[in-house]
């Protein structure tokens, strides 16, 4: 139960352990092209959707580096770790960064970017950069709001980190006028990690022509070269390939709106759960993303508690990260997650917190306030 | 039978298919700490073996952007489409990069390395960039000799693409001198792509601290503090260390040595058995990988060729890369290949030849001086 690698179906393991087939066979050109209509589906755009073998954080640096160029204006939201490490990578590569923060558990302020957009007169800024669900705070970003004045500002791109949202809340690319989402295998995609991907709108690759940073790797122009010949540039993952055809083959079979109730089911029951037994969310009140649940228990050191729950139940829960370590930790809800997999980590919580003697209220509320939800 | 992804054991399928597991868990910990030591006995060094998601590409990359500036003077040798791709890379990266060519299946020749290299008496030359095995043309380049005349030369650093070689031929790291070494799991490694090594001598770390080329995926720092914790700076492709731990299981308990011998015999095998069936390698005499055969197979079109061999045997030879396809074909014969494997390949080409009248000497020629060469 942690935000990543999440649970992966058997179907899937199955998939990825056949024997690798040549990557630049038929066979396998058939794989890349079926897995490339699947991921515009998933991403409910008419962008080609790239896909680098690589982390998360490589397809976003990627989104960055092939669409600005060295010196570029930028605002970076941050408020959370994977906010600052976009701060850091755009720092890397010389772009001006203009960072608007939040506390960690709060949600990005959409009005200042609302004023630094409207500031710019001149249309100096190139890009806005967020990350759309902070895995380390379990905040969800106000992406629509922001991709709206991004657009209405009219010169900056939209660059998104939809790495713990995509394929677990709504994040519909083209309706939105996102230009750049970036995301991983081992999330909403219920597979192990691995892959990543790219989506860029039209702009977006307009953008790339100017950009003067330099790449290879990273550089998106042969993906989408080769992603039109049903390819890849290098020489892909080819087993997590497997493993991307069937978990996207169950996705579809799902459907996307049964896939995003279904994690707004279960972010709902986690945090009935944990209010219900007196536990303190550390997302703010209405912000708290639908792929993962962060806690903060008062008075109770948050690593022990994981601790105890892995050794009576054998159920990873996440840490807090950085300086919330020791204060948090984080319940993911996200991929390949049954009602019965959320309603058993709460009640493993309860349990290990009454045997604990730390239970600051009627035993059994955490449990009951959850499967309320659940059955609703 | 192609050069990667080359056949994997069902032991490394089995190994590979298991679920998932955090990646900042202490059991994942473990076994990073055991491939670490492992890839260390494989390159034959005390220096750390960094593990990257991505292709071998990726790896090479980093070796040269990690150790180099903007505007060094470096010598890359190009004999091959891998050749030719480090010159890319370099330019790419703004470095000055002086080309030592030669032809398509010809060997780079060592005493022009050997001249450029003492012509440059102010020590302008800041690396060397070779490819040991080059995939393309199936020719081995003299790595010991070119890294003893960089290291004569005093201020430049050997970088070397190992990702054919590595696993196949002797490449002892530190008795060489190599200051950089890349490879790619889907080679040697007897298991799928996705998984790519960079090891770095103390002297590459030195260069590692003045280069000011941009970057983050790829910069090598924070991937050498987390090994020192046995970690990864990103989340990596789990369920391929995994793979990773059993595939380099089992080339330790074959052992170095026999694991050179057994590719020297199919190397071999395969150029006796061409040779003895009348067809030309491409590859000059003495200078055959052990990975790769090439062959030129005079007035055939070896994609006809290699059609018909996956046809009819069901087993899949390379084709030419470029302005070589249609007129070679490659046998690959690396990593987890058997003598049964490589005799039922030459067996296949010979009466694939024989069925469609190209046969030009007496049947079963090939088959008795390949199963020679293996009886030995």
């Amino acid at each position: 139960m942690i935000p990543g690698p999440t649970p992966v179906p058997e179907k899937v393991l199955q998939a990825m352990s056949q024997h690798p087939i040549g990557h630049r066979s038929g066979e396998f050109q058939s794989i890349v092209e079926r897995t490339n209509a699947q991921l515009k589906w998933l991403h409910q755009t008419n962008n080609e959707v790239l896909v680098i073998t690589g982390s998360g954080t490589a397809a976003m640096e990627a989104g960055i580096i092939n669409t600005l160029s060295q010196g570029d204006k930028i605002i970076c939201g941050d408020n959370g770790k994977f906010g600052e490490r976009w701060v850091k990578v755009a720092k890397a590569y010389g772009l001006d960064v203009i960072t608007i923060k939040s506390e960690w558990g709060q949600p990005l302020d959409t009005n200042e970017f609302k004023s630094q957009l409207e500031e710019d007169k001149n249309k100096t800024i190139k890009a806005v950069i967020i990350t759309h669900s902070e895995t380390s705070t379990g905040v969800i970003n106000d992406l629509e709001t922001i991709s709206k004045l991004v657009k209405a500002h009219g010169e900056a791109i939209m660059i998104a980190d939809c790495v713990t949202s995509l394929g677990a809340c709504n994040v519909p690319m083209d309706k939105w006028g996102i230009d750049v989402i970036a995301s991983g295998s081992q999330k909403g995609y219920m597979m192990p990690p691995g892959l990543s991907f790219v989506a860029m709108s039209e702009r977006a690759w307009t953008r790339y022509e100017k950009s003067n940073i330099a790449k290879y790797y990273l550089d998106l122009g042969p993906y989408k070269t080769t992603a039109k010949k049903n390819s890849n540039p290098f020489t892909p993952a080819v087993n997590l390939y497997f493993a991307l055809e069937q978990s996207l083959s169950m996705m579809q079979s799902e459907g996307l709106e049964s896939i995003f109730k279904r994690h707004s089911k279960h972010s709902a029951a986690a945090q009935s759960g944990m209010k219900a037994m007196g536990l303190k969310l550390f997302a703010a009140e209405n912000h708290g993303s639908p792929a993962i649940t962060s806690v903060e228990p008062e008075n109770i050191d948050a690593e022990l508690l994981r601790k105890e729950i892995k050794k009576r139940f054998n159920i990873l829960l996440a840490g807090g990260q950085d300086h919330l370590k020791g204060k948090v930790f984080r319940i993911g809800h996200l991929g390949f997650v049954s009602d019965r997999d959320l309603l058993t980590a709460i009640s493993a919580i309860e349990s290990t917190l009454q045997s604990l003697g730390l239970l600051t209220t009627e035993m059994g509320q955490g449990f009951i306030a959850a499967s309320k939800v659940l059955n609703e």
